[in-house]
């Protein structure tokens, strides 16, 4: 995917290299296409992936490793270890939601500059408790200490979580037709991505500082939501036809991996509210419309898509939920996702 | 477990605090021991976790996450990212092989200061390879550009792989009787273990001398083996009862982890050759026993325990083991292994 110059510029002073990121995907799957695993099967744009059971080829297993990215700078910053273990569970869990997958187990990876093992543990029993609220064992993990890798305060988080799927239980996404709503589940703020770019805008001097009824520090560490309870209670009422989670790549990239090719998604902004500290962000930035839609989440973190005479049902079950935007028809060459931004 | 003073010591000129690890360890437990889920299995020794296959009570899912180490550091200041991929799948295959695990799919984790494409690609190839001369899908990973958390050159490796298992087949190390044989598999170097005290007895301007018919930077680069093929290939002609890969702490952690309490294994270390790496690390060290013994793998990289009258077949099948110990009566507070240094 080409990435419009105004992104790639506002992350590369952030340090990030759009173009890098695209050039080693495309890298890997030069790769990864040398060789495929026979029970290896397709997965749903992208978010984890999938693996027939074995013994079982009613059922898949649906894998994804994910981090906590630079929020791990801020809470060590801060020295607030207490949610960046539901961060990273709660991450993880919502993209192996995107293929409807049952959370099974979860392993963490935890690297620091000198291994403190209060702090160490705090990080584990957030990964654990979180676990524990999706009903998902922590089977295990790694925690290295890494002089010379990570500074002696810094440390890096990432994990792995493993869930099942039954196959019939797939998301279709060639079942998205135009006339089709998008529901969108409200983010609380960066959840886990943009902040190389957000430490750039908001500095460390700043984050002690009030930001409405809180701190900078709180609005930016405010933890990653986990969409399941309201996925779950949704497709009780509604047959959900495909849904996506916004993360790095924002509602542009993400929704656009779980669309069938002759449709597209148009969100309106109008119709949710986006948290202060992204207006903040995108304030402070001068973020142009593209850019803010692809760097942050902008107030939606989980996107699932029902047809329309579904989504009163799925409203009234998830009183947070809204209908955000619509599938209409596409043709070659359009793109697959418009926002309509509102006039504030 | 206490650790000797003279371990924790070199340890800890190396940025590395052995008591920091055992007391992560402790609170670790005490935060898992909070709750379990109900289809999590007894582990083997600890080198991986059990989870019980979603509808079939005969097998389990074996899962293990692991890094690289500092070996990173090594291959980063070299330009030197070929073997890496394959440290990390070998090792992880090792890890759950000790609970008889066949690999089923493997996610890695990059994290980089700054992005380069092609070194990121060249790192996922060697996943890629190694996980194709297992059978193994590699079925997704993430990778991470993040800056301020890791310098511009800087690199981290980590991976989780997921193997399958029949409960029956599960390694039952109740079973181990005085009077067994201890087979050992070759070490060729360090693999991933031991590198942050490595780099301080050989430094950076040291790696690109001759060491022998090689540099320092090949010996302590030198690739971490898997032993999937020859532990097999034993398995078809002997009982294998236990086994451990031995990775950080040695022989002396590693082996006890996988032993019933009234046995000890006793290794005679003049059985097997120790790698001319190691030897060196001892030398400039001048690491006592109990420590080279609990740093390195001192030559020995994987070991199984099968009764003295399986032995010879074992032998005849793998020309590299070797019977480097056996199995004894212990009694309380004796130590679960005791290495008998060679005279050299």
């Amino acid at each position: 995917m080409s990435e419009p110059k105004d992104a790639a510029d506002s992350y590369a002073r952030a340090g990030v290299s759009v173009a890098s990121g695209n050039e080693a995907v495309a890298r890997y799957r030069e790769v990864l296409g040398r060789w495929r695993h026979a029970d290896q099967l397709d997965a749903v744009g992208g978010f984890a992936g999938l693996f027939r059971l074995p013994g079982d080829a009613r059922r898949a297993l649906v894998a994804s490793t994910d981090g906590v990215g630079t929020k791990v700078t801020i809470a060590a910053a801060l020295r607030r270890y207490g949610q960046v273990g539901a961060d990273l569970v709660n991450h993880c869990v919502n993209d192996i939601l995107v293929s409807n997958a049952t959370p099974l187990f979860f392993l963490d990876y935890l690297a620091v500059g000198r291994l403190d093992p209060e702090v160490a543990a705090e990080i584990v029993a957030g990964c654990a408790d979180a676990c524990r609220r999706h009903d998902c064992a922590l089977l295990g993990g790694e925690t290295a200490e890494m002089p010379g890798v990570y500074q002696a305060e810094h440390f890096d988080l990432a994990g792995t979580i493993v869930g099942v799927v039954d196959v019939d239980a797939l998301p279709q996404r060639e079942s998205v037709v135009a006339g089709d709503a998008v529901l969108g589940l409200p983010a609380v703020g960066l959840h886990t991505n943009g902040y190389s770019l957000a430490r750039t805008l908001i500095p460390p001097q700043e984050w002690g500082a009030q930001f409405g009824d809180e701190s900078y520090a709180d609005a930016l560490l405010a933890e990653h939501p986990s969409y399941y309870r309201d996925v779950r209670a949704i497709q009780a009422v509604a047959d959900v036809k495909s849904m996506a989670h916004i993360t790095g790549g924002g509602l542009l990239e993400n929704v656009a991996r779980t669309l069938p090719d002759n449709v597209k998604a148009v969100f309106e902004q109008q119709r949710w509210s986006v948290p202060p500290i992204l207006r903040e962000l995108v304030r402070r930035g001068d973020l142009g419309e593209e850019e803010r839609y692809r760097v942050f989440n902008m107030g939606i973190g989980y996107t699932l898509i029902v047809s329309l005479g579904d989504a009163g049902a799925a409203l009234q079950e998830v009183p947070g939920a809204k209908v955000v935007g619509w599938i209409e028809e596409r043709v070659p060459d359009e793109p697959r996702v418009v926002v309509h931004p509102a006039r504030d």
